[in-house]
């Protein structure tokens, strides 16, 4: 989809668009993460999980919106956007991280967010560059 | 994902990781196909195509997350947002349809609709059955 | 902000306004009701709750960006988003009113889905009048 | 609806909630100048208007909603959405202000979104303190 942009982009589109769908990936294991530790026996546990899972979807929604626009181009937003995925990203990861040995979906989700929170930070040293 | 959650699921896990994927690749079609028809020379012309554009991005986002959820499991919002997701997505293929031939985003984001409406149509026929 | 929409607006202006100021609260609502339950310390009876809030601030979200759009008004989409709001909010409704006794936030909530639904379907029947 | 969360908020009660008060509104002002923009005849010279109003929207809803979750507060992630909040409203009220003496709209938003980056840079202030 990238590709049929009418416009130069001043990224570069094959790391936009692997970024991208890295982070849309990551919101979709979030909200499915918040989900499970719902339904599981010891959910009195995990609310700090399922809290961050949900602040980590928004987040990363956000960003991939934002990623996937190119008129009007202002660096500042995308910048701050790729911040507050990071800064989600890793307390999601940590988060998750503590629960990964008890429940499968916190391992996958602590995956998902600390690639994404490396494709990010990828993503601020290209366009800082 | 789908797979580690905990408890059981009233529909079949694999059509439902499915269609979650292919409604999430709607969404990321369309907000980029509007951003992408802001950025034409005849935007004034594809006016109605960014606003069906903007509206299909929002109804697909809230449906995959209502669809991801499988606790406390309602099936008449799974049902109504699958309907509502039909809906946005047969107008969007047709108004993006009528800019197809001008604009190879807008025959991208038309396909990603028509096969986003067909496996919500599935989706709600399997639900029905 | 409606007033200064710069084309006729199918729908009449205040109606239209006060329903969307009324489901934005109502997602507000939900949200921090989700919120709140995972904070009660019987979270493990709430997960119901919770994950019905959670879906109802997300259909409430996309409703009110909907209806917030005028360029190139498609009564169908919009139809669609208000029954999926109704239903979203019938059930967001009953499953806090279940709740309000022992939460009061839940009490809160419950009031503002009942206040939501009614005020999508009096839209809805402005819409087929 | 703040004052039923059942456990201690690190921030002010009611700073927090006029400060969501105040962003809710401003991602409706981005959303609603997005549209009107799109029906106004020279939508050719407000193409960068639209899209900053979409992040806008987009970067606020997020904000809104990390805010209104207290469960688990890791102080990092709403200090990040603050901050990218405070970048779109900065530079969606610098493009709105450039077509508020044409349009009322940009001029209403503009105003919405000063007020918004100001909240937010306060609220930044009160947790830094």
């Amino acid at each position: 989809m990238l590709e049929t942009y009418p416009q130069p982009i001043s990224l570069d589109r094959v790391q936009l668009a692997s970024t991208i769908d890295i982070i849309d990936d990551c919101a979709e294991a979030c909200t499915a993460c918040a989900d499970a530790c719902l339904s599981e026996p010891d959910v009195a546990e995990l609310t700090k999980c399922i809290r961050t899972n949900l602040d980590c979807a928004d987040v990363c929604a956000t960003t991939t919106r934002v990623l996937s626009r190119h008129t009007g181009y202002d660096a500042t937003i995308s910048r701050a956007m790729l911040v507050a995925c990071v800064t989600a990203c890793a307390a999601c990861a940590a988060e998750c991280g503590l629960h990964a040995e008890m429940h499968e979906h916190c391992g996958i989700c602590a995956d998902a967010c600390r690639t994404t929170e490396q494709a990010c930070r990828d993503l601020i040293a290209a366009m800082d560059s």
